[in-house]
């Protein structure tokens, strides 16, 4: 228990216990997971929990199977007293905060592995990582058994994973997707954002812009693939380097599109920043709003 | 509704709202999964069930996605009528039986893939057979939340894979255990055993006293590999063609053991005899009773 009234929780057993406790009190419940860091996106994840049930468990663990060996599992940022506080104050109740080898004990051995959504894109780049995601989140749906998990539109992949998951499983839950929050020049909020130097800072938006562009423009008739390395050239231009994709998806199904017909579609890219990696998205076609 | 007060259930959503219902007024629920064709063994698991539990469902679900191109899902015995006699006259209260399409709905894909105890016997012969088995029961579990789960001892890797994955995904249930149910001579009882010739039938039960005799020797001293060999050889001499494996494994992890030590043991075997493959297996080692 936090001097601010938020439990902190590290045992499985202690965390079911207390959910068991709410349910026979009548509370629902919502899981907001995160990896902790916990920027103004996190906790507009928080609120629009807080909306939908009277009890509210963030999940803060970095999920050392959702990282390759090159990548910064052990530099990734960890302000865990700060995250406490900041739930806190957001009016949480629960912070969820399994050691490693609870989360996976000696002789872990079953791995869930998801295709469709979780083809191309990230997965071209990362192979390791929607395998590493879903395996976790079911384990995290399934300790906490929430009524809604709550996950950002900014890893717009990773929310149509959880859904497909959640479905294709039958996991007794629902997920909601919230919208990506900005900073005031529309860089989306992430907490890798702090590995930038001023100047990389400056020159982030450009991914933001770039796909804002191809959205406008394919929206106007342009050709997706003319669009897209548009925006390619704009974040080359603006002082990116690698650009793993500029893509345009089928916002649900997240398949591959050739052309803009009547269904929502999404506009997504990841590329380096010196050393950093960004990725973002943003709606496109019928009914879109940014 | 059958005649015999079973209720018979097609979709996940009034099976969903049929458990939540039970749960209300306060009963608890066990599942017992099979694939139909009911005989005393799949009936000794219902009564298992019935004693834990004041609701029993049986799931009757012949799994496609746990079948081989060369397998046999198109022959396997489908029995459905006389099914839901038998199990109403146990006492059961529910049978699930989707369709295949109700439960992999289009667009499926997200897969379980088990290690660990899913390694080598059954998976060296049958690569595809424990993902499908493990993600057909994780979605039994998730669509039916039930307090146990009930599997046979005669499927004993399986047993084991579903005790693993119920520990590593955290799924809220208990994975419980039966003994074999034999036929008067020994021959383990399966749905499978249909198959056979009388000829076939009368040779069958040498893969039970195949077993038997390794774990008597191995405890009386006999190395595990001699054992094993005489083993093979006696079912080559009683008619069984090729013979996939004849094994001991420690009983837990099905890790494999080259000694007997203080650790309970497990003899599995899997042969052909004619077209059709058997498998079996009994305790063997410290506090084993067979």
């Amino acid at each position: 228990m936090s001097a601010a009234g938020v439990q902190i929780v590290r045992t499985t057993k202690e965390l079911r216990s207390i959910v068991a406790a709410w349910r026979r009190d009548g509370h629902g419940v919502a899981l907001v997971p995160t990896m902790g860091a916990l920027h103004a996106g996190h906790l507009s994840l928080a609120q629009e929990a807080l909306k939908r049930s009277s009890r509210v468990i963030m999940s803060i663990f970095v999920n050392p199977t959702q990282f390759s060996a090159d990548e910064d599992l052990d530099s990734y940022p960890r302000t865990f007293e700060d995250d406490v506080d900041k739930f806190a104050s957001a009016g949480g109740h629960l912070i969820w905060a399994p050691t490693p080898s609870e989360m996976y004990p000696e002789g872990f051995a079953t791995r869930i592995v998801p295709e469709g959504a979780a083809n191309g894109l990230e997965t071209d780049v990362r192979p390791h990582f929607f395998g590493g995601v879903a395996t976790v989140c079911c384990k995290l749906f399934t300790q906490t058994l929430p009524d809604f998990a709550i996950f950002g539109e900014k890893d717009y992949q990773q929310l149509s994973v959880m859904r497909q998951m959640v479905r294709d499983l039958d996991l007794p839950l629902e997920i909601v997707g919230c919208p990506t929050v900005r900073e005031a020049d529309g860089l989306a909020m992430s907490s890798r954002n702090a590995y930038l130097s001023n100047d990389e800072r400056k020159a982030a938006v450009a991914i933001y812009t770039a796909i804002t562009d191809v959205a406008q423009q394919i929206e106007l008739g342009a050709d997706i693939d003319g669009a897209s390395q548009s925006a390619r050239q704009a974040l080359q231009a603006a002082g990116f380097g690698q650009i793993d994709y500029v893509a345009v998806r089928d916002a649900e199904s997240l398949e591959a599109v050739t052309s803009v017909t009547d269904r929502p579609l999404r506009v997504l890219a990841a590329a380096w920043l010196g050393k950093t990696r960004l990725i973002d998205n943003v709606a496109a076609g019928p009914g879109s709003s940014r």
